[in-house]
């Protein structure tokens, strides 16, 4: 009983990095559910089990690579930082170099394209995009706090300016539109422009 | 001869109108070709005749979409308005309230989405993006040269940084998690502060 139950979590989490690792390389367009379970080395019905459906395991994917967003970080308080170099920082690994990081932009990416069609979908990546616009608006606060964010701005504007932002950057990068290290340059110079408290 | 001159590229433009208008509501996934033909009246082989397949149908598809968009009116010069009012003006018309508007924001996004995996469309919207911001740059420097744009910033990275945000706020409208006024508004504070001249 204790093995079967710390074993069906640890199938369920390698499914979920199975289907992430194919969005990431092929869109959700090109995720079979045959596949997932070829790559994940289990059988079909374990998925279907699990998931319901490809739809379920879809959303279910998604959502776990979402997780590992460098953004989340900011759910922690870290005292060591101010707060402006922080959620620079935070913001900028959001165009780091790993191949981690590629992953959930690509899948970020594919998760909102879907959304528009799929009404089920929407009012997940409409929550996820409200949690992260809040998250990073009491990171502005925090920074007006300690005096290293200008006092004279709106948290929640520039939350949702920057968060905007930094999804057109990612697709422009996605699509090499321009290179990773431009968008990383372009996001530094608003986030600067827009946040930063005149005396830094 | 001449009727049948005349006709052909009717029947082309049909088509293409349909597949247009069939992405926007279902997305590329969602089309089909058996759908188009009959959203166009059209028997399927003549959709065949014309674009070889279903892909050489969605490109030509998204292409046709995407050359009503607003922005590009920047190709023409228009010297009833200065330079700055003119480009604010025709970027919020990228989130204005019309249906062909969305359409064309929805075909859009959907052809960045499918850019990530499809290596024949990649250069085509990498190629559509340094269109998009050479005539956004061209527009600064006109600006800068009539003084309603300010001297000290580089044409070729506010052109950059706009259309990403655009891009951003155009995907976050699409997916419910910002109203297109409060689309426009965002964009309309960015402009303002990042390039309308100190006088203005």
């Amino acid at each position: 009983m204790a093995s079967s139950a710390r074993q069906a979590p640890n199938r369920r989490d390698e499914i979920l990095e199975a289907a992430g690792a194919i969005i990431a390389r092929k869109g959700v367009r090109g995720l079979r559910v045959e596949e997932v379970a070829a790559e994940a080395r289990v059988a079909t019905s374990l998925i279907y089990y699990h998931f319901g459906d490809r739809s379920g395991l879809l959303q279910a994917a998604m959502e776990r690579t979402d997780e590992v967003a460098p953004s989340w970080e900011l759910r922690t308080p870290d005292p060591t930082r101010d707060a402006y170099t922080r959620l620079r920082d935070v913001l900028l690994k959001e165009l780091g170099p790993s191949a981690g990081v590629k992953q959930n932009v690509i899948v970020w990416n594919e998760m909102t394209a879907s959304a528009v069609f799929d009404a089920d979908l929407q009012p997940r990546v409409a929550r996820t995009t409200r949690e992260w616009t809040g998250l990073i608006a009491k990171q502005i606060r925090a920074g007006q706090k300690d005096g290293t964010i200008r006092s004279d701005i709106d948290p929640h504007d520039e939350s949702e300016i920057i968060a905007c932002l930094l999804d057109g950057l990612c697709s422009h990068w996605l699509t090499s539109s321009v290179s990773r290290s431009r968008a990383r340059e372009l996001l530094a110079t608003v986030i600067r422009d827009r946040l930063a408290a005149r005396a830094r």
